[in-house]
């Protein structure tokens, strides 16, 4: 069995990092690691900047800790010069453009990727335009708009319905409205009439007791609505419902909201709008 | 100079495939390329799924495109099978596990990851817990709760407050609050005396006078609200405001939230709280 190994783990980008981290992270999960600092360096995209990182890097040095850089610096000088240093940097750029250009049958050029201002400015507008939507149609509000939302969320009171609408809105552009499903609902045992006619784009979240229990002790403190009995009954009563009504279900249990947007947009062939 | 090439892209994953996505795009832009495709293939993790995934991309398979598979797979056989076929597939796990292997001194398992199974359930509570106090505190409400906020934007309507405050909470568990300034604040020439106790964490969110009319022509066409001259106005404003309370500015215009999120929290010096 490996060792455990402490290590001082730095993201370096000339953007916001976000990339480097996430792939980073997820390398590092394949290790079996002791004590872990992070630290994310986004924006270098200076040779000043540059040399501050540079430095900064170099006075954590110790021999308690393995020094691991992730980088997705693009410039080709700064890449070289971050290289050339005594510490250990996995190059993101340069790792993956030599077999990239042989596929593509051309040289790379930084300058490229700068020439398509335009994309991001419609990326920002379609973002802006879902999830201020999004944010209309958020906890059962507006129903008259559902007939231009592209998904519905239903479920009860903490099931994740509204980060995951937020997150589908952000990262994909598209219009998620959510509906809670509240007692009175549950013990009709019908759906609610808002959501009648929209049962093509209605999916129900599912969520285990014991979860939802310990989101609403975290949000209302030994409250009758985060009682085990109460996140019990409310999950077994939807379970029917849905059920019943015949509504696609996605559970939530132990899911993160990237998780829970990118298998809804699967289940509703949904594809991102920018 | 290099002639477009038009492709056919895939971003292949055994979760949500964001990040070979975000990676993927990247690399992208450092091309010259025509008519492009994009399709994201996430949660492949089943041997059945990858039979299907392998014959959906050889299906597509044609002398006017060239084909690039991005793959964050991380079980081995699996890689091992994508790899062989006869498309281009840049293997981000095989290309970037071997020098980490070296550099850690230890061989890689997929199984060490899943065992952290409790660190994303409490990445899910802080985050719900944030973006949850993000929406309670969002464009002015319950300003009585700033005390526990760890960042204030106020900009205009439409500067980009909302989004970024929500992309804070959601992908940093940043508790973010966003105050709109309004002609009435603007003209009065001095901060609303809600801001005032909070300035050492209140950040200006400014923009350049057409970016915002273009934003605010598609909430509202043709309206006052929307005119150059309002827009221009309320920016000119705006800018004297920040500069008489000496307030940081950060510049929204032609920033993606994401790049507006990690410029403030690098400013505020925040961290990520999970």
């Amino acid at each position: 069995m490996n060792q455990p190994i402490n290590l001082e783990v730095f993201f370096v980008s000339d953007r916001t990092g976000i990339t480097a981290e996430a792939l980073g992270r997820s390398l590092l999960t394949q290790f079996n690691k002791g004590d872990c600092r992070y630290t994310v360096l986004p924006y270098i995209d200076t040779e000043k900047k540059l040399s501050a990182l540079i430095q900064q890097i170099q006075a954590v040095k110790n021999d308690n800790r393995q020094i691991i850089v992730f980088s997705t610096l693009s410039d080709k000088t700064h890449r070289e010069r971050l290289i050339n240093e005594d510490f250990f940097v996995l190059d993101l750029f340069s790792t993956c453009l030599p077999p990239l250009q042989i596929a593509m049958k051309q040289h790379s050029s930084p300058a490229i990727g700068q020439t398509h201002g335009m994309g991001n400015q419609n990326q920002y507008l379609a973002r802006m335009d879902a999830v201020n939507f999004t944010l209309n149609v958020d906890d059962g509000l507006r129903t008259r708009d559902y007939e231009y939302v592209d998904i519905i969320l239903a479920g009860v009171s903490r099931s994740g319905k509204t980060p995951t609408c937020l997150y589908l809105a952000m990262q994909f552009g598209i219009r998620a409205a959510n509906f809670p499903l509240v007692d009175e609902d549950l013990e009709k045992g019908r759906l609610p009439d808002a959501l009648k006619p929209w049962k093509a784009k209605l999916y129900g979240l599912a969520i285990d007791p014991i979860s939802l229990q310990k989101i609403r002790q975290s949000r209302m403190p030994d409250s009758r609505y985060a009682s085990i009995e109460q996140c019990r009954k409310e999950i077994k009563l939807v379970s029917s419902l849905y059920k019943q009504e015949n509504i696609t279900v996605v559970e939530s249990s132990n899911m993160s909201v990237e998780e829970l947007a990118t298998t809804l947009m699967q289940r509703a062939g949904l594809q991102r709008q920018f």
